[in-house]
């Protein structure tokens, strides 16, 4: 496994992997890697990478000014060496200078899909992941890039902007990886003491509770919503959002619904955590 | 030479000339050719691609609500003819549902050098060009583009974007192409009666008297927009401006220079013109 920080030559590491008939797969991440990112790794060859590409880079542009940048985890020698062990070809750990130089003033944006949920309670998140993921495409020219469903939201905002702007990559959401009991593995789990992770099982029981009504029949979406909502509020210190809406263009539905996404945001201690479930698809969290 | 205006054919016609071995190189144009464009195929060539697109597409997103999109000349049939006997390989020319089918909401913005000049006339006007090369960039993986320098800050802009995203493509420049006479080359030529093209010479006249000015020594900014502004104003019916600015960041000079940009816009009859002239640079106008 090779590991590269300078961009130049992370491009030629790609190029030539090309150039030798690779098919280039990407995992876009921001490093403190678990399971859930390995699972990315896996899904990303299953899908015909034959050349695995990682990046590692807490994006300062797609956070907030009052967000966790400063403390969000790094754990760059342990994600190496999953990294290595789970078969990965290159590694790229560039610093913010290399992918926001000065002058830089170039950003993409998706309208639509950007506006409610997460976008709502974070703005100019997805302007920043957008922008960067476009970057990441730009210096590795992949065939295919995997992102985890647990930002499911970003999965599609993704993939609007890829065929917004007919970039050659495939881009595949891969499900939620989680912790026994339920928990969505994510990176900002480290942030919970033991309490704070057994309150943060109320987002997952949510999404269960919601799940076995689907189940027993109910197909109202105020009540798949309220079902949804009221292990939430119990466990969780305060809650942005728990809502009901179409998988594709992520609108709120009511009535009756034949197709719905459960999306989740709430804040347990110093974490904000979000989950979701498409309801009779996804397996219910364990 | 192929013709193709299905998006999905069109990148699949690149991704045939790339597997076999060429080097794409891409002019986008909005049509109605001229010996301008012809330039840019020529330099394409030199610039080492085997395999010449040109793309033919008057985009909707660069014009505002009271500009030209519907008087727009469109001259198919001859451009195809042009570019068949200048040796281009593949000519795209999409329609606009191909380009910005229902649900489309993406777009690539570049931000401080898109806001004065042209910018500041033309609001969304670079939004629309940058997303629209982006889209092209995406669909034809070119190595190389060239563009027209007449659009000065358009050159620049498309820099920077690409640059900045970090797009594999070497973004080229062309000097423009002047009449006899001196005016240069441009599709909204023909918008202009005898007495019109008459009048629309001080434009580069304009340019002219600054560029002599500078051989004789002038340097001081104030001094050479004076006298760049002088026959502008003589000829046109309006002026949108006449500045001395830094080739690079297009920021207005003043003082003593020593390397300048001098950039016109100004209105004879019904058409906008814009031109420009690096000083100690770029040959007189004719």
């Amino acid at each position: 496994m090779e590991r590269v920080s300078e961009l130049e030559a992370f491009r030629a590491a790609c190029d030539r992997a090309r150039a030798a008939g690779e098919r280039v797969g990407l995992v876009p991440t921001m490093g403190a890697l678990h399971d859930g990112h390995l699972a990315l790794v896996d899904e990303v060859k299953r899908r015909g990478a034959s050349f695995v590409v990682v990046t590692v880079f807490v994006n300062p542009l797609q956070f907030g000014a009052n967000e966790d940048l400063g403390r969000y985890p790094r754990t760059l020698a342990q994600d190496l060496e999953a990294c290595e062990a789970r078969g990965v070809d290159l590694v790229f750990t560039p610093d913010d200078g290399a992918m926001y130089p000065p002058g830089f003033q170039t950003h993409v944006e998706v309208e639509g899909l950007t506006q409610p949920f997460e976008g709502a309670h974070r703005p100019g998140h997805f302007r920043g992941v957008t922008t960067v993921v476009a970057k990441l495409f730009g210096l590795t020219g992949p065939c295919v890039a995997v992102f985890g469903r647990k930002d499911y939201q970003q999965w599609r905002v993704l993939e609007r902007m890829t065929r917004d702007l007919n970039l050659p990559v495939e881009v595949v959401g891969h499900p939620i990886v989680r912790e026994e009991g339920g928990l969505a593995r994510s990176s900002r789990n480290r942030y919970l003491s033991p309490d704070e992770r057994e309150r943060a099982l109320g987002l997952s029981r949510g999404l269960r509770a919601a799940a076995q009504a689907w189940a027993a029949g109910t197909r109202d979406a105020a009540a798949l919503t309220e079902i949804a909502r009221g292990p939430v509020e119990d466990a969780a210190d305060s809650v942005d959002y728990v809502a009901v809406v179409d998988p594709t263009t992520l609108e709120r539905l009511d009535g009756t619904v034949s197709r719905a996404l459960v999306l989740i945001a709430a804040h347990v201690g110093p974490a904000r955590l979000i989950d979701n479930l498409e309801l009779g698809v996804d397996p219910l969290p364990a």
